[in-house]
């Protein structure tokens, strides 16, 4: 049986218990593991409302509600899977260069451990430092980026790490193979005409979110899943895909977008393809009401999970993990 | 013409007035009355956040902007219907036991009346006690739940009577008619691979929310019709079957569900069914946000309304109450 | 190239400066203006909750958001377009007809000076009064109005000018050319059976919400635009048309609405008619949460500003304006 | 013993039950009725902020908490005083001069049957509505008049009645014998120098916020006594009087106040004169958090009833009222 | 050097990790413990609002503000006292006999190993469950008790067991020794005369809210002192004590109370009292704003922390603890 | 007179029109300023909360509420003041250094006009751009600090500029003159003793909240006084100086401190100080309820500026201005 479980909330209400991500067992030896939550309070790379310093607690606090089986999927996740909450890393407000080392030296023995991150943000810079150790472990990575921005803008403001220029600076440090790479859910004003061009002359394959509501989840599933094809995937989500009706607590909201109910199946239906880590950003506590927005983000983990231990139990293997 | 009707809107602004349901004369006499409001603001029996103890009083005050006249069904609820606001039971919260005997005291002479209550919770424990008044009334019923959960666990923490188990218990004491019980919006995550299984070991018939919305509202609806057939039922309504995007007031929401249009396009598809009584339960206003919860909630109690209008218009007479 | 642009957003954070719309110019002087934002803050016009006189400061706010470039219509806004923010009218709170006057007199030289009038309400009672000016310039208009109520009402408590009988008054007044009017989005309860058919009766061509998700957007554009035609056209946009799931921040909110993003198809879809005048009504942000209806009253009036845009790019001269 | 009072917490609990103040009856008839809490919820009246309209809703949901039995005044409020919930008037919102004929015809009445009105309002302006209504029946009358402004300027915009000029209209129309009338609170910044000597001007004895907390409670309460002397009083408490630290809730707030304790002593010290109404005006709920506002107007609505309830146990005869 | 100590703020940044507790290590052993943070998540005994049951984890947040070294009493906290969060107790939501036992057994260890336990609730009625462990470990106590409220009715709609009767509960127990009983703060309405003579009957010495500010702290303080006397004491702290302009996340609020700073000078005059366990309760974070309430309470457990280091550093040795 | 004042109230409503600071002119160049409002919205310099970027748009918009008269000081502002806002400095958030050399270029041109410039921030380490500026100008400055922290650290994770540490560098860079510096209110917990003792290691005058409100205003105020002596001097207000209870709205708040009323009689004592700047920092309004932590700070700035009307009223001359 896997080590590490979530407390029993038949034992513990729900409510009870300092709140780690599920109320898994807080550790950080990454012996016995398969999957990790590893919190990255890091916000100063955003351009406009900031706060997701917060967002680990907060979604971890909304993240009491889960519970250990997945319908759909029909798995019991923690049978097939060891999890932990790892906690926080240290970054350093105010510096992202510091801030990335920081990443860079707090993912590095999780990856070489064979465990998959599941990272909470902070916002989206932090993705860049993120891939940096996934490809210093896995070379070159697919991408699949929910996001309504691009964020291959080339520098606001004389600054080149932001949270609309990591995917530039990604691409441009070799982290990503373009050719496996997709965003999915493009909306909004942008600056300029150039903002989708560049990011497509980057190679970048883009589905806006009228095209993917248009053609149907299922048309863009396979497009996306034959894109990508086998190898190492990171998946990042950066909540302001959702529509800010189901998502209204982050920084850069765009209107007009996908609902909740939409984001889950497309996740869902990304079954079967390698994921070697994956993100959460951009959630802002602060402008949230009732939690929705942090529960969300907290369900979308829940949903990698499954996606981790489905992959477990269908090839009795894990990704980049060498055998126990 | 009908004994009891809101106050109308034309002669004082909806926004005066001691917040009874839609203005409605609060009166506890049920002589001349055909349906009647009643809130059952007990919350004890939940189990993650609680609160629904003001349910009641913010439903009572976002129903202020309801009207008389219902388009889609093209009626004039009030000239078909005398209806009240009986106002609360004076349950006791903390003991579920003596607030369900307070529940089945309180409904009895409503329903021997021949008066269709539809109750405003309050969690969902309350079906069980107002189950038990009806099941005494009218025998075993059907029921039509919307809900995201079975709450058909056997118990919490050693706990028996909660929102959780309230339907397993109803089953278990003969209140139900499980041949004629539909379960419609169940979604999220499990506790384990035996609680869906374990609502269909019961006798419940479940249409999952993926399934719901997959098959589409008019296919479900004539299964749902055609399940429960003739005779009295009891509507339960979990404000919680809706995404939390359009009703976040509550206590255990689960993200990706149906939106409010949805839930009504179902509510007004069970256009001549036989109901017996209603509830609309698990609205936590301590969540809400500038009252889209409770106007959502009132609205559907509109739409109940409109529902017993139409059957007594159609049919010349009510469900289970004698001619006058 | 136009006069008048946006503040570079490259250039200062998007958070700084003093917060026109979209941080426009703040200009008087119609020349060498195409298009101007005025805020109308008035709102005694209400006949439930109230507050809209902070809404154009609240969308003004949410607006440092918006781009200059429109990605579905594929136009750099302010390359065809001068746009500016001509700040408020100054309005007599607690005396509509005092405002009417203010209304006709501020709109007149905007009007008169060729410029298209995007008006930030306020209540939909301000509407009468900009039809005023319009028909003043143009005569009878065409109306495309979103909305859930058809405020053809013919009085409230013996008030005959109110945010629910502006329409009735502007068609009694000849304001509208009704054979070119449609109403898109009405839904909810009513006062009386009489409430519909009376804005038939006054010649206006509805379309329920109902009729109008179900038929699809896109065959309710095909009849609008040809209900609609040639000539000039005001379009009035009440916030409520949407969800409260969406746009909770409204006065007399209708759930089981359209979703935002129903609303932007909709609006894209009206490119190419002439319109000389629009406003965005019903804004309360006392009631909005995370600033999601301002936002999305903000990103309607960005598009609004794109479809003059396109007009001007497409036909190479704006409606209503002589040659410079 | 009295005929009307509250409900008993010990039989129902307090979140039970509709709403009335202090779960009072409902009642109309005036008969055996020694005070009635009123709601006028106009607010046509405000210059800045607005939304007093839901102010009586609020504070009767807040007035829960409140408990028959004085602790300061050691006195069983409801032994010595019938009170009734009379409801609120409906006026017109939007059209104050209809509104005051409303307030007038509402409370002749309530006045003429030697009941003692407590009316929740609603903004400033209503008072002048309550005081021709309260000088019809007993001539000028002492005033005492808690607020942070005088509200005697003598026009906005061309308007002569509204929340701040209200004082100014009733000494011109003789309602209050300014040589015993007071005003406690003043402070903040004004339109111009003669806005306060204007006050004093019309025979107003001032004492603002930094005179009253420097003299002390005591001293001013003795000054007050000292000038109110005998005859019939009218007591008006604008929330704005106590610091927006404790009453956020309200329209025209200034810091720098006086706290909520403050507000009850010197209420408290008021024992033994000769009231013959008191109002509590301009809460907005919009704007207050966690009820802070409204359970503080409540406060002082029970501080009211315990100040005639004193006088009419110490005198064995209630103001105004003949025996019965 | 004391063996647990909080994360050091200057290596991570206090709003990372997971949050115990001023960032305290989380252990449940409690050797080489000196105090214990502990929660109590239980809320089922209130009369009004509820939601107690996330006091802890909002406390916990807010908490991540406070830093080691207390500035008036000038002490470095953590160089004097070891100090761990315990986490919470797995008490069962709405049984509160099954919760009282899970009380006295999670409290028992704690206190047998001479530790003190610092417990954040929930309700007051847990003060009940906690006074049985602590009495049964150094017999009858002496009780400071802040409080608006004397809790020493009888019953409330035939429950013995709640947060208004626990300490009448307690007194008939034998849990307290009512000549070292004190409490602080009483004021608001009353259900009747006989509730503050109730108290006195009991042997409590009480002094109320109005007499505490008026007599002044240090007088107040000078008599709890002389009361108290030596032994062994049981500090606890309604939230409510604290008047809701700066507390307003409670249950059952009272206006017109002591300030912060007036609860502060309190605690801090308690100094060199053999305290041998301490509790705070009643917070309510969903009626919060800002987070003030729980920072307030998070606050006086941090005051709490420094009289026990206080003692701990002038007597070498702490209260009821062996030498190790 | 004076060129710039405000838009007259009397004339426009306060709500409507673009938000400047109380609707002054919007002005750029200096010519004919006496003062000018300017909004740094810097906030990468925290350690804990964020979002003070939002501070001056917050800020400007409460500021509505405020009117040219100043009460107890009796003067007409701008009959004695020509004041414009001169927007925002565009800042580059997330580069601290960028940023300090956009605040000094941005403040020479005013501080050599003669202007006297009130900043709205953003953080506290806007303080050090400021100073540089000023002393630029005047030399070493005195300096008076409100404050509940020294902000006297050496770094925070090694980053030496930050709202915690401007102090340091302040004095370490010459800027202020420690001999007539002054530092008023600190309070709450510290990370160690030499906290304390480092400020007044550097030559700070430290008065502590405790020792403030038990001294007196009157007392504190003639100290201060006293050590200011003549020259110019600079007015740092950090919002957090006030208690959480009136200012919630802010990032690193301590319980238990002065009241608004406190704040604004200290201010009003300062009158006659040769004031050559001031500022108003850290509110962050995602945290603030009903603005009325804006609003405080707001009025804070009114106060700064009727200070400087007073100067030029009483020596008929404006500090480090030549005459016109």
């Amino acid at each position: 049986m896997p080590k590490y479980r979530p407390v029993d909330a038949m034992k513990a209400p729900r409510f009870t218990g300092i709140g780690s991500f599920m109320r898994l067992p807080q550790v950080s030896d990454m012996a016995g593991v398969d999957a990790a939550i590893l919190g990255i309070p890091f916000d100063t790379g955003v351009s406009y409302r900031i706060g997701g310093r917060f967002g680990p607690a907060a979604i971890r606090e909304a993240s009491r509600l889960l519970r250990p089986y997945h319908v759909e999927h029909e798995i019991e996740i923690f049978d097939h899977l060891s999890v932990v909450d790892a906690g926080d890393l240290s970054i350093v407000p105010g510096n992202i260069q510091a801030s990335y080392q920081v990443m860079v030296d707090g993912l590095r023995p999780i990856l070489e451990s064979g465990v998959v991150p599941l990272v909470i943000g902070g916002d989206h810079a932090i993705t860049l430092g993120e891939l940096r150790a996934v490809a210093g472990r896995h070379g070159p990575v697919g991408l699949i980026d929910f996001d309504s921005h691009t964020d291959t803008w080339d520098s606001y403001w004389g600054e080149r790490y932001t949270h609309g220029t990591w995917c530039r600076r990604a691409i441009e440090e070799g982290l990503i193979d373009t050719r496996r790479a997709v965003q999915l859910g493009i909306r909004g004003s942008l600056y300029g005409s150039e903002d989708r061009g560049g990011a497509r002359a980057l190679g970048l394959h883009l589905v806006p979110t009228e095209e993917l509501l248009q053609r149907g989840i299922e048309s863009v599933l396979a497009e996306v899943r034959q894109r990508i094809g086998a190898g190492p995937v990171f998946l990042t989500f950066d909540i302001d895909f959702v529509d800010p009706g189901f998502a209204p607590g982050t920084g850069t909201p765009e209107v007009g977008g996908p609902s909740s109910r939409d984001a889950l199946r497309l996740v869902r239906g990304l079954r079967g393809i390698e994921f070697v880590g994956f993100d959460l950003v951009e959630v802002q506590p602060q402008y949230d009401s009732g939690e929705v927005t942090s529960l969300l983000a907290g369900t979308l983990l829940h949903e990698f999970l499954a996606l981790i231990a489905l992959c477990r139990r269908d090839r009795q293997g894990m990704p980049g993990r060498a055998p126990a």
